[in-house]
């Protein structure tokens, strides 16, 4: 373990988020409010951490696999440390956990939120919320994947750490550039949503927020209805549509791009999102027809909005779930663990897990009935190998494991069962809201402190694919 | 697939079933009541079911794998379907899918009860009732393991479909030397039982009942209130002690009959599994004692009998644990898929899985630090096949997906979402009382006929090892 290369490197993405920091002051000062001070401070403070970091490490190696993980989760967890203090700092947010709690939410993209009353919140601010989605989404992924490369770091183990899912569809050879044409996609695609949300009636600044929240699964909202506040379907219907983009595997959409059309069509992980969606839409719109929207339209829409919001881990809301059927919101619970394809902006176990699992199953059940029979695990056309498949498993008994645990330590601390499931599943998953009392109408503020940080850590877990964050505490990581 | 060879067997053991129907009959008599007269009329239609069965089909081979699977779902279901005459003849549960769920109940050992008062039955239906758990429990296996020997089957198979757990300890070389073994070890052990209670100044009919309740994991009572009826902490603490025994792998008790008084401290599964009840005793007597029973004795009582009651999944109450707190239940929840130990009569996924789960995880965190290295995984000294730790896996996968699809069945019924869980977790585990309004308080009377349905099926489901099961409804199980 080379201590010094991860701070060098956490030094070099320090320096670039107090450039991001500096990115609310134009907003700040457009609507004439005083909150860009505070980004001026912050973005000063990390500037220098990151300096002296930088300057007094050097880079005299490759980066291995295990800097690697220690990298990615430390420096999520020093980006919202940092990315937090313009919430101290201001007053809006004076609590430290709350105010940790909001931006690791941001940067996670999980978009659970102890904030009562959002739009009490400068414009500054606001932005800041939203950015640190679209950061943490996809854009600092792809940011270190292209600049660290510039420094000479052959990443490729940091691609394995940190983009999610088993099986990243290799663009190119080279990490930099897959980097590189990743981001390309990802920006052109959010500033094909701003164009459309404002289109629909929205300012920039709000268009940019919702795209920001969108583009990343992430689900901060500028109002507190969400986009419940808009009343407009045509903007309901944009979100849905660029929803299930952010959900899908980005390499799909550059392939689209380039000019080849049949990508998405042949991919079965796409198949079975595409699918799991249609199935409970129309599953769950039977109830919300029939028992809570009486016009056809209205009834689909809802139900699909808050279908893709959940499954894709946006945590949009234009409907309160909790009055549809224990049916529907038992759908709605299991969706949270499914999330978006791989390679997407989506949190959760990832539909191709799902797809493995489902083939595994249906694999073992078959060697029963003929015991001697070698029965491969395809997608698509390609025989996954034993270790993938074995991994896959491991993973969903670790986020199992995960879930279990937090259960028993939030009802620990005084939640109901309901509540525990809601939270836990919620941002182990990066959702954001969940059943109970954080349910879709409601907001963190009320968990105990020690439980906010329970639930930072597994928005942190979560988004990092579990064994990334969970492998540092184990103690042989640390030895020579 | 020889359907005629299963029918020949299945009408030996109804041969044998009409038997053990004429055991209720002295205690009708003896408590002078009337209900001897429907078991001799099920007897005889039993009896003359199974002849016909017998006498019109002939043994000529040996019994493979995918007839032992059809043999074992399918006796249990004859067995059931037969089984409830009596409780329908007489009146006393005039709805056949009623019966039907209450005799499953029974040969399944689950104890989940549509009885709304039980203690108005006469003594002929309660001692039936309490006498299908013990002979399912483990009585059918291992009377079927005996007696089909004799009948010149080699029924390994057999064994491998029906006892417990991935990993039989295999006792004798021979199937039918080691069914006698078992039944011995069984009966003694149920002897010592029945004493025990009678010291504690229950009837022989109730220490009787209660032992099958007991040894079988099953939990049907003859009281209303079950164990708490008797308001004794000397019946509770037998009861305590016998049902981790019934819970506990049968060849290690054959052992210690044998003299070897080390196999008991050598056995992981065990370990682990006392180490749970511990475990969860304190941290649920830390509760119970503070907020509920503020004598320690009555605390850690109550506390040490739930906590084994439902991880043995036998289901017998003496407090309602649903004033408890809400991690407490969740733990009680959790436990309920936990189950005894393999080679036990106790239901859900056994203790060894669980102990294969956590190796199997640990290896793969293993693995990610050090990607080359081959890291086996151990019960003991042995290192477990791939293909078993595979099978592990796939029937964790398939109990998770048979729960998830039961609540969402239970949930569009129309119970909430507690109740589902509770239904559900309580069937496919053959623990009995759930959650919600199928509580330790509450019975299954109130659920639609579709739901008992359901969950008639995931009794049978879960106590067949669910791969037994479902295999009969692949298409290519029953292709020549």
């Amino acid at each position: 373990m080379q201590l010094h290369l991860i701070i060098h490197i956490l030094g070099f993405l320090l320096i670039f988020l107090s450039g991001a920091m500096l990115l609310p002051i134009p907003f700040s000062i457009y609507y004439g409010e005083s909150d860009y001070i505070y980004f001026l401070i912050t973005a000063f403070i990390t500037f220098l951490i990151g300096l002296i970091a930088f300057k007094m490490t050097r880079f005299d190696r490759e980066v291995r696999a295990r800097e690697g993980f220690a990298i990615v989760t430390l420096g999520w967890t020093m980006f919202s440390l940092l990315g937090c203090l313009p919430f101290i700092l201001s007053g809006y947010i004076p609590s430290f956990t709350d105010a940790f709690f909001e931006t690791m939410s941001g940067f996670t993209t999980t978009g659970a939120t102890i904030l009562v009353d959002i739009q009490k919140l400068p414009h500054g601010l606001l932005f800041w919320r939203s950015f640190t989605h679209w950061l943490g989404g996809m854009g600092i992924i792809v940011l270190s994947l292209a600049i660290l490369p510039f420094l000479g770091v052959g990443g490729m183990q940091l691609f394995k750490a940190e983009v999610p899912g088993p099986v990243p569809d290799k663009l190119t050879p080279r990490v930099t550039e897959t980097a590189k044409i990743l981001w390309g996609v990802y920006i052109v695609i959010s500033l094909t949503e701003t164009i459309f949300l404002m289109f629909g009636g929205m300012s920039l600044f709000d268009a940019l927020c919702h795209t920001f929240g969108t583009m990343a699964t992430g689900g901060f909202s500028t109002k507190n209805a969400s986009i419940g506040y808009y009343q407009s379907p045509y903007i309901e219907y944009v979100i849905i549509v660029f929803m299930i983009i952010a959900g899908t595997n980005f390499s799909l959409h550059y392939r689209l791009l380039r000019g080849d059309f049949k990508a998405h069509r042949k991919n079965n992980e796409l198949l079975l999102f595409i699918g799991l969606i249609g199935g409970a839409t129309i599953f769950i719109g039977y109830d919300t027809f029939f028992h809570h929207y009486p016009e056809l339209e209205v009834a689909f829409r809802k139900t699909l909005f808050q279908v893709t919001s959940i499954i894709t881990t946006t945590g949009y809301g234009t409907a309160d779930y909790e009055q549809w059927a224990f049916s529907s919101q038992f759908i709605l619970f299991l969706f949270m663990f499914i999330g978006g394809c791989a390679g997407s902006t989506g949190g959760g176990m990832k539909v191709i897990r799902l797809y493995v699992l489902i083939k595994f199953v249906r694999a073992e059940v078959r060697r029963l009935l003929h015991p001697s029979a070698v029965i491969p695990i395809r997608v698509g056309h390609t025989v996954i190998p034993r270790e993938i498949v074995t991994n896959v498993l491991g993973f969903l008994a670790l986020l199992t494991g995960l879930f279990i645990t937090g259960v028993i330590l939030m009802s620990v601390l005084g939640l109901d069962l309901e509540s525990s499931f809601g939270a836990v599943a919620a941002t182990l998953g990066n959702i954001g809201p969940g059943l109970g009392s954080v349910g879709p109408t409601d907001n963190y503020a009320h968990i105990p402190v020690l439980g906010k940080w329970v639930l930072t850590f597994f928005m942190l877990a979560g988004r990092l694919e579990i064994y990334t964050v969970l492998i540092l505490f184990a103690p042989s990581f640390w030895k020579k």
